[in-house]
């Protein structure tokens, strides 16, 4: 029989949760970050890396995968765990984000989208039922229904009707995917920042009695404090004992934030894509290894982390070889980035066991506001 | 006491030679492959990596390094082998030949040799003292005299030319050089293609006593024919007892001709630019994962390898990273294209100590010619 899909709440400590989603794949330890594999690759890491640094979970980008290398394709090479060598579970979006932003001449109508590829142009077509069966041909362990999210600010009418819209794909996703036991489909909460919308639609989503819900729409563009406030009034409206993932967020202090209104899951290309730009997440804040200061400097990022990259080389090599343009500069610091956002996700599931997520989550704060190590 | 630089000579079989390069920072078993590491990193690898792939000793270039971060810089910070994190024997180039190739408005004088660098068009000069002052800088265990190396075809007169100011350069460089324990400066046999020429360098620069013997000037455009003739027409003229290395070499069958002709060090940018070119250097031969007839091959590259590059990973998935030009690919074809120059080293190093070069390297070169594995 298959291990099913379950969530358990362990602690809670005011809005923030501790848990757990069991699958046959493995066990996600939650509040938990989920580093991106847009395209079968956790950027420039060994997936063996992703994992030896607390990765329970990635996330797969389904509108790249189904261009290149192709769905059907994947599926006929074993899907795509075999595909990358990533045992253990896998979420996959449903396309639809990276549909609206990286696709052109994108066209929403009732039945789904139609979009061209910015690969070589040749025009897609993408139904709710197409996504659910895209993320079964790459065997996601956790797959999200189509939406349409729309970009902030937007009018009310326009984010109403993609709210609506989102619902009723929610809808057929859900009939769609059927029952399939040990996986998971899972709503996404839309109404961009009007917070009576976001209700509207948890409610709604809700009554579809999902295995899992996820707030969409947010952190695109609008102020931090939006955000929040749309967390805050939509996390009462989701069930308990389901799992809630805040899709594309964020920065350190978004997630320490978010998980204090009750949040589970997150996912985001920040670390990878700042370790790729010369930008290291440490406790100290972020830390900016272009500057010319880091040019001389004998040490390392923080010679208290587990992670060579930030323990072991100093930084004025990183230095040298992030302007030196040298693939290991980019190697070394995603592989800082995600040891540092899992050991964050470490400490706060720590923090929560303990009953002082409050408390913890103000000393981290204060840590990255004194900033980084005075100059040598 | 410092250990003394010492060459001692293992084996031979024919004019192949297995030997052994002591130094204080650890034993290079020749014949070796010494993997490129321009910039203070060899391209997309960690060096933890290159290490437990075999190589006994990687290559600067010290070009780039004066460049970028500079000398004087590498040495406040603790020289290459801290900065780097490579605690093994370096050797270094001088930097004529990235000068020559790399720099603009380059003059060549008696003194040595003016131009701007690539980087940001400073300029910079570089007298035989200066590049043996910058490889100390940088702490370099074998250090390279300063020659000028000419692209063929040449005119003899030019050939000569350069040639004879190579000698007066490399007595200068022994002076510079001095007395320094546990260290080498090699000179350089010129000559391009012409063999009278080479034997007169080579005779001069015996007559210097350095401690090794390495061959330039060749690999630079002229048939595999012409640079075996002048192996040949060379290395009997170098002593017995001191290490040669072939500059700049290269594919693995010009690595077997040239062991063949008693050549012990090579260093070459081939196996790890090709990764990144989406090339595969393997027993079977080259192989290009950019090929559509692997997109859907679940074969790895060579599941006998002990590299999980080319062992673990499906050429399906290596086809995609390269088409969809993800950093993985390069990591991992790079990382195959190393273990497979240092297997191959290994394979030669054996068939040397077991009086079978010619055979095995027959084998080894009948396993090319059969090619890659039938398509799927």
């Amino acid at each position: 029989m298959t291990q099913p899909f379950t969530f358990t709440l362990l602690a809670t400590d005011g809005q923030a949760r501790r848990g757990e989603i069991t699958m046959p794949r493995g066990t996600v330890r939650t509040p938990a970050f989920m580093p991106v594999g847009t395209a079968g690759t956790v950027k420039a890491m060994y997936l063996d890396q992703v994992r030896d640094l607390g990765a329970d979970i990635i996330l797969g980008n389904t509108y790249h995968l189904m261009l290149r290398p192709g769905a059907e394709r994947m599926a006929r090479l074993g899907g795509l765990h075999e595909f990358a060598r990533w045992p253990y579970p896998i979420l996959t979006d449903s396309g639809g984000f990276q549909v609206m932003s990286l696709s052109s001449l994108r066209k929403v109508r009732e039945a789904g989208v139609t979009f061209r590829s910015h690969i070589d142009g040749a025009v897609h077509e993408m139904s709710p039922e197409r996504s659910i069966e895209i993320q079964g041909l790459l065997d996601s362990d956790i797959q999200m229904q189509l939406d349409e999210c729309v970009a902030l600010p937007a009018s009310r009418d326009e984010i109403e009707r993609a709210m609506q819209l989102s619902l009723r794909w929610a809808e057929r996703c859900r009939v769609a995917f059927g029952e399939q036991p040990g996986k998971a489909m899972f709503g996404i909460v839309q109404g961009g920042d009007d917070a009576r919308l976001r209700v509207e639609s948890a409610q709604a989503l809700r009554a579809l009695d999902l295995k899992g819900y996820a707030v969409g729409g947010l952190a695109v563009g609008e102020p931090q404090a939006v955000m929040l406030e749309m967390l805050e009034a939509t996390c009462p409206e989701l069930p308990v004992e389901k799992p809630r993932y805040l899709m594309g967020v964020g920065t350190p202090d978004d997630i320490l934030k978010s998980v204090a209104r009750g949040i589970d899951m997150f996912d985001c290309v920040m670390p990878t894509r700042a370790g790729r730009h010369g930008l290291a997440y440490t406790r100290h804040g972020k830390i900016n290894l272009k500057n010319a200061r880091h040019a001389e400097d004998p040490r390392p990022l923080d010679e208290e982390s587990d992670c060579p990259a930030a323990r072991d080389y100093s930084r004025a090599y990183l230095h040298h070889l992030v302007k030196s343009g040298e693939a290991l500069g980019g190697m070394l610091l995603t592989w800082n980035n995600l040891a540092y956002y899992q050991s964050l996700m470490a400490d706060i599931r720590a923090a929560i066991e303990a009953g002082r997520f409050a408390e913890r989550a103000g000393e981290i704060t204060e840590t990255w506001a004194r900033g980084d190590l005075p100059t040598v």
